[in-house]
């Protein structure tokens, strides 16, 4: 209904959306960062598999920008959903300041709707190699136990911004939570998303078709310019893995 | 009545006005930013269809400043109505930091009081071309049909600042939003405003004549000059586009 | 009473003063800015017509200082009330951060006490002029009425800082304000403050005398030299104007 | 008892502090600042008199920082009691953030517990002279008249800093307050701490000796060069004055 | 249980765990600082030991990481038990920013719990010397009797940062702390941490064998090298010592 405002009370991150349809749910983000990994990701997820759009979410930690695809304005920090899987997508990089408060804002909300039973996540990592490895972490045994068939599991990563954020939160949240953080170097990676993609699929049974994806990254790759070079701009810090690290 | 105060209790921005005299509203509203667009028409379509001035604004987040034209004084932020039309105008321009906040609080303000059936937004986009080309943006699709008709329709275009978060509060609020970003390459344009208000006239039927506006062009520029270097010098970030982008 | 604190709850800007004697006042305020025009005015008033100290405010938006005179020490933001008039005056400048609350607070405080029925305002304005007009603004038609004959009223003048705050204020409230911006070239200009008086004493019959002011101005001016340089290394933005701006 | 917080709730200042023993109290506040002059006096004053040790602060707005004299660590923000005297005492330099909040918390805390009668400052002022001059000042004219025969009342004295932060304090809470500032031209010097506990003792008739400071100045000196160089870089304003400065 | 959230409504730090098992407990905690010596040496702690972790912490003033150690990503800040013991562990600095407010609050939820009656922190100490001698402090003189065989006692310390937060944590809830700071002079200093903890296992009788850290010394130095280039990026600053310094 016009006007009527479906969000908390909660100035720093407001949520305005519907209830999930699904009372058990899987939810997956991905963020723009190294190589818009995580974002060109998700976006594709929600195209090809026709997610629905159910809500938006606003924060003054978040950069005021409505970002219009062929005349549609949209919220830069949106929910969609299909069956039991959630996403939550963003067009705009968010800040150190906001990496720890908006996964914890988005999940207290979602948690009072909805039983979140995992978090899948979707970021890139710089690594200075060619190939376009996919490295997965957990936050849990038993993840790692059903990943590590399909990715590579390094002795040490450092993930950072609000993909670390997540994983914090998915911790403080005891909600299981996988992550995949691909190899890129470049500014603007779709083949990379596709690995990524690629890999979730075939772990969480997705039927994700990724060459579509791959097929239209010399087109696209211009075209996010722009968004890769606020990323660098902005104070969202890269992750970065040294395979040598071995903590403790 | 003196000393009584028409204002919510947030101290971040307070409202203090008359209750909107229609039930059901269309606000529009135009701020400081590239060619001085929106600020020039909004100002504009006040005194050209004489509006009546109803209440003011203040907030932290905006610059302490009074302008004060032929000795009147008044409140840098200010609501104005006609009819069912209600008009937002600022003499500041607005920093990143209040440009989520603003349009939130004086939506939430409204929208306790008035049914915002509409929202309508005007405002510069710097293009280096020539013309005065109008780009149309909308939160729904039934807004794009209805604006595609009078101008143009980008593939991609980032809306920035106050009017970005216009745009993305109207998406949480599920108010329908319809924006119009006028070619401008000046600091003080209002051939770009009037441009913007033929196109918005032509759509919502405002009957509104802008050739007093073009007219005046050139008297008009040079004093408008202080305010553009105070936008120049202020966080306000230019809405750019690139005829090439398409996202996803 | 001794260590009983006369003073609200917020910790923003806490009033300790005791309520004024008279149901309806007129508020007069004036800050450190261009000349110290505004500071020096509202120090001689008080002095020259014998005004009663009646509290202080604090507030962590100022600088922690106090100046003591002759030795007493005093908190740097003081009210004083003489008959229905009431004098905020301020030994430090106000920066930007405070410019909108610290009036807002002040007139919270105040409203609740007594009626505010009309605020004056006195400062400086850089011209880059030789003379000392005095140029007048209001909050109302009626207040430019009764103003235009005693001062010169100009097609647009931009009131920065506290000054500017308080009129937006006064806007808010629906408090009639006057504002005389007296022009001033100096660090230190007590000629300025003088002009200025005598057209609020004209005008409001105030019965004051500025040959004194006038007379000691040699003697004083160097001894105002540091609390001008604190002004100019503050963020007080000075108020300017063209007479040649005419707005929309 | 152990764990239980004898604190307000207040995160910014949190006291955990016994109830001073007398009902009525003195409160005497020394701070590093200009040769150290004040947190020199005032814990020289608590070994000598051997006070008794009641109390701790803590808060954001000071450096987190603990300093352990022989073993002992110890909160930076402390208070003691003698009799009806309490003394408040800090081995770190107060930012201006925390300049006025601070000083309103402690008084805020001790007075719902206490009547402070009166309140005593110490600290130093940079003069580029070569005395060790100690300058008077009092919130009342009743404090002038008491302390004016053992030191001297400059024309003006600005006092900036938490020093200054405590006389607005006292002034809005009606407590009488007197500063006793004392010349300094050296980064640490107890030769000024003993000047000024000197005066202050024969005024309050404390029957303090400060000849063992004064003997153990050369010794301790080296020992303080790094605090005093903590102020230096700190944000900690120097109290300066102009003999010449009359104001008004 | 999945979703549910174990932690305080407290959004600056938010902890989630299970309470501890000992109604009485000792805490140990270290954090990355000079030389790393309080991080690796609770990690190695926590190790070698058997500790069972218990909880996360998570707060908008730690950076927003997690890293994952063969594919187990976790909270930056942890909570693990054993017994009695309780250890607090951060693979992340901690800036000035948070010294204060995270030591307050971890304690503020411990306490609500569990009786803790001693803290016991370690961490580095740059000296410039080539030993590793170990340097006690505590908050109460039956801390320093307890300590002062097995370690050195020197005039005056400075302990800054978290450990210094905690310092004057422990004294503000009358909780007796010890403290040992291990001299450092390297950017990861393993050998420091072993010193460390075996002057704490003597004194605690935690009957913990150290050589295995000394022997992989070699082998985790460079792994460590990059979180020690994030301490020396970080606003953490190093806990310094002069041993000539005596203070009052």
């Amino acid at each position: 209904m016009i006007n009527a405002f479906h969000a908390g009370d909660d100035p720093l991150v407001r949520v305005s959306a519907e209830i999930p349809s699904s009372k058990e749910t899987i939810l997956i983000a991905g963020f723009p960062g190294s190589g818009l990994v995580g974002s060109i990701a998700v976006q594709y997820l929600v195209e090809a598999l026709s997610f629905t759009h159910i809500g938006n979410i606003a924060s003054p930690l978040l950069p005021a920008v409505s970002l219009a695809t062929a005349g549609l304005a949209q919220a830069p920090l949106r929910l969609y959903e299909k069956g039991r899987l959630l996403v939550v997508l963003s067009d705009v990089p968010v800040s150190d300041e906001g990496s720890c408060t908006i996964p914890s804002r988005i999940l207290e909300w979602l948690c009072a709707r909805t039983v979140v039973t995992e978090i899948i996540l979707i970021g890139g990592v710089v690594t200075g190699g060619d190939g376009e490895r996919v490295f997965g972490v957990a936050t849990t045994s038993e993840g790692i136990e059903k990943i590590k068939s399909s990715c590579q599991i390094l002795p040490a990563l450092n993930i950072t911004g609000i993909t670390g954020g997540f994983l914090t939160e998915a911790c403080l949240r005891n909600i299981p939570a996988t992550g995949f953080l691909v190899e890129t170097n470049f500014d603007v990676d779709p083949r990379a998303s596709a690995a990524g993609l690629s890999v979730i699929s075939s772990i969480y049974g997705l039927a994700l078709d990724t060459e579509p994806l791959i097929a239209q990254a010399d087109s696209i790759e211009p075209m996010l310019q722009k968004l890769a070079e606020d990323v660098k701009k902005s104070d969202v810090p890269p992750t970065a893995f040294d395979e040598d690290i071995m903590y403790g």
